[in-house]
């Protein structure tokens, strides 16, 4: 269970914000969510299945989520609704106890030509250099930086400690957490015979409203152009996405997913995490990558894709892989075992 | 061989530090660690397996770690111990050159409802948020962000440039390195019909103590409850841990593991390299993940679990990939031939 | 297309820094560099494939970049080089725009005993220790930490939000992204009976000259001698490099490659993206991995290695998945087959 600050919500703000039928007080409180294990009689909970109950029975929430179907299992306050998983998700909201006090702190270094919008909140020791543009609601985190001629959209959260190079532009109500590196230079480089010299990548990056960018992921700025993230893409911990990429609309990648330059990934993609898509790859809107999958083809199929092979045992995978070695010598043997036979 | 500062170290302390029984001056001093093959008559070195000494002949090392079986083979300052590479591990603090000035820096921003113990260290523009609890001996690195209602355990040093959000709790003797990120929100969303809807991350994250956290590594806030790290686990550099995730106590992870949300980790397992583990598995106790191991599904039996292909030449490896593609045919073509001769 | 601040720059100049020959007025100016399909009369763009030309016809950028066998077919400004995509790279530093004022940003913290060479700068927040020395010319980005008894070359551009520990050097004209962390302790552990003993890593960091060092990479300490990267390596964006690593020269690395302890890479290599290096492994000159290969054992001959599998509908996968797994029992069936026929 957590600890840490809580908030109390009223039952009817609750079922306000889900849209959902409450039954039950609506000025009574409830100060944290639970699982349906967890549930207390201060806190939020909900069932998503029913059959999950006969393992719970007994439990006492200060409210519950739960189906029409549902509704009759509990006597205590709930609150109907269709989805209650997604209801859930929509309250969980309410429940984050906003740290978030308005204003610049003194300590911040904001270069004069930055345009500030209204309920601007920058936290201490954050840089932000010339040229830059705050829309209102927007809140930047402690040692934060953000370089020249950078527009952050209204609402949007920069955590702290982000870093966020020249040109890049950021939509609305976005989220980049802690250590997220957006607009480095790419990796190019031309042979020269010798060595290896260095392309100045000249682009920046464009991203664009309610887009997720998690903790330690590298976004890299265009070599001439700009790399695109479509909207609402959701990008989970530690993912690379090289110069010049673009991300479609509603795509969503878990941690620890690598693309390289220039590859163009469709809408409404799922990338399973540890995925690696090669450069220049084109991928159709739709597609699912499932963990650890490596595209080296472009995907112009709609469907599931993978290529991972499962843990087992060490000792049999040893032998699995001294036959998947021999397949040569296997292949000839059968050719031979066939022809005799044929 | 590494230049920088140097700490002189008399043999008597390394004698007591390690248990083992000096035969030589107790006065003498040694300035750094070294291998056997780079020993000089200033250095520390040990040797944990006598055969090592043909190719070092003529070494003359300031003092060195020993067998009780191989004392005989120096004539120099020694120490016998049982386990000389444990002792080498032993007494490698006694040579750190200690930074670590006592005091705050002038330009690190503590909230005043920080509670602070005796000598503790802030370094430079770091920013420490309220209601969080440093122990005694904490250090903080410069540029360090602790948001609101952390605590950190007696004796941890928090390097440079880490970020730690609310609601984390670490415990006494943890080492966290630069770049760590502990807290960040958990990659949570729930289908909408159209997108996806973001579900708020409303746990913590609670570290036991002699934890330690590699560079860059990132460890995301629970959804409900926190997510946990046992004691004296210790997790290399570009970890990912998700939300609700459970690492039982003295576990080990190399470089680069991604571990998915709520999966539970057993105590004393030892995880390989790049391995990844998929949400809501559960690994016992006492597994060991060989580098690159794909774990799927829970594993329930003790032993070495591995799943990855060794590297070889690329032309090879294209004729294996292409047998393996048409395994299919083959094993229809053997029924055929298999039933021709039955 | 990118946005953001312009730089003219005349033809003359772009033909004097690339050596190439100019037909058309030297004082002509252009603004920015495209490719071939969005080239405009301000932009300097180039062509290494006249093929490309039929699906671009009726273009007319500032300047075109070509080879002397093409220059007949394009009217307009043009330079004609040997080898356009190296002019491309060479020139392509002309069009960044430089943002570095010089100068020493009065909120960044420098200890009095760091050596700071002429025309350094350093943004703010920056934090440099004791016993530093920055060589000329040298840039520090904003919120970039550099610990004690550390060096950087002239010329060397560290940019924002960098952690630099104690004893690491790094040579002239290197670029260290952001979030790079260079020097933390390395992953070292004696097991003690029950749990994991720390080795303290005494060694540092050794960096050569012309070196390019990705966003969020982390390069580990030596344990007793120094991590060593040669001149002109190019290492991309989250990369792990473990201590006591050597990288020979002009090695370069594409994103999230590991790899592990005392690995001895040498000179010129490729490592495609996601490899994986074993601890302890030797790898020759000239030697190419391809992405995602895992190297487990040290490679003596030159040439090209490689151990990935490409995604492949899941289906298709699962199925050939089900056929290895039963290798054991194919091979057993076979050899009955072939003893029947022998």
């Amino acid at each position: 269970m957590s600890s840490g600050l809580v908030n109390p919500v009223c039952l009817e703000r609750v079922a306000d914000a889900c849209g959902g039928k409450l039954i039950g007080d609506p000025a009574a409180t409830v100060f944290s969510v639970s699982s349906l294990e967890d549930a207390t009689p201060d806190s939020l909970t909900f069932m998503v299945d029913s059959s999950k109950l006969a393992e719970n029975h007994g439990i006492n929430p200060g409210v519950i989520l739960l189906k029409p179907e549902d509704s009759g299992l509990f006597s205590g306050p709930r609150i109907v609704v269709a989805d209650p998983y997604l209801a859930y998700a929509t309250v969980s909201e309410l429940f984050a106890t906003g740290f978030k006090e308005i204003g610049v702190h003194s300590s911040a270094v904001i270069d004069p030509s930055v345009s500030l919008g209204s309920n601007v909140r920058v936290g201490a020791h954050a840089v932000i250099a010339a040229h830059c543009q705050l829309g209102d609601g927007v809140s930047v985190g402690a040692n934060t930086v953000i370089e020249r001629d950078c527009s952050v959209g209204a609402d949007s959260v920069i955590d702290s400690s982000v870093t966020i190079y020249t040109n890049t532009r950021i939509g609305m109500r976005c989220r980049i957490s802690s250590g997220a590196v957006l607009g480095a230079s790419g990796f190019g480089y031309a042979p020269d015979g010798h060595s290896w010299r260095r392309i100045e990548q000249l682009g920046g990056v464009r991203i664009g409203d309610d887009v997720d960018i998690g903790a330690n992921t590298t976004i890299d700025r265009g070599t001439i152009g700009d790399t695109l993230i479509g909207h609402r893409v959701k990008l989970d911990n530690l993912i690379h996405i090289a110069h010049n990429v673009k991300v479609g609309d509603d795509t969503i990648m878990a941690a620890c997913v690598g693309i390289a330059g220039s590859a163009d990934i469709g809408k409404r993609c799922r990338i399973g995490g540890r995925s690696s898509i090669n450069g220049h790859i084109i991928i159709v809107d739709d597609v699912v990558l499932h963990a650890l999958a490596f595209v080296t083809k472009s995907i112009t199929v709609v469907g599931e894709y993978t290529s991972a092979v499962p843990a087992q045992p060490a000792r049999q995978w040893r032998r699995t892989l001294a036959h998947l070695n021999r397949l040569d010598k296997l292949v000839e043997r059968i050719k031979k075992t066939g022809n005799k036979n044929d």
